[in-house]
């Protein structure tokens, strides 16, 4: 079911400051940066590796406001690691494999992630209290 | 420098539990298990992928008491994503390298890590919030 860890996604105050920290400090590059109004971020992806199916990436996120998730978020845990993605081949017969198993769902369907993907996330309470993205890589 | 994320780590109250869990929620399977009284835990990696230099795992992890690491992380956040370990080629010229650009080192010298890996840590403070592992993979 999964291909690959495709990025950790890290909630920061202030995306620029964090992309020239994690430049430097790992000597990453920038490959993407997209704004999302419906997640309420601005984000930079960061390529560490190519993986099965799909890339391996630091993702990081700046909340477009106080009461968006990632906004929320920071307000209560501060910076860090705001959840973790996997690469599936296909996002929406993973969604009703592991629907189908009581996980709940947080998205009834697949929806518009980075870079062209489809993503959908699991309620973290049911795995481990991990926050958890599905992707699926766009074809080429 | 990063060759790959090498693995989420979760800190958990039963990893029996969990284990479970995980592989019947994710089709993963368990590869290693292991008790590092050094870092006050037991633990088990779970296969993802192969990648570069290296796999790709999550990592379960028990504290063997409430005064260990985990064990206070688990009592201040709850289950959830503990830290982020990522593949490097040589853990102490990583070490050398990144804490030469001001971020501190948890370690001050590579110690050992799951499945015969050389591990050091970083500030989480000084890498925007995320507890950081470096892993360098046993020689084959």
């Amino acid at each position: 079911m999964f291909m690959r860890i495709d990025h950790v996604g890290i909630a920061c105050h202030d995306l620029e400051e964090k992309i020239a920290l994690f430049e430097q400090t790992f000597e990453l590059t920038v490959v993407a940066r997209e704004v999302n109004e419906e997640q309420g971020v601005k984000e930079a992806m960061l390529h560490i590796a190519d993986g099965n199916g799909g890339g391996s990436y630091i993702q990081l996120l700046e909340p477009l406001g106080p009461d968006t998730p990632v906004g929320k978020f920071l307000a209560k845990r501060g910076e860090g690691v705001h959840h973790v993605a996997f690469g599936v081949p296909d996002v929406a017969e993973a969604m009703r494999e592991i629907g189908g198993k009581g996980v709940r769902l947080l998205d009834e369907k697949p929806r518009h992630g980075t870079m062209g993907s489809s993503i959908a996330f699991l309620h973290p309470k049911d795995v481990g209290g991990m926050l958890t993205e599905l992707v699926q890589a766009p074809k080429h």
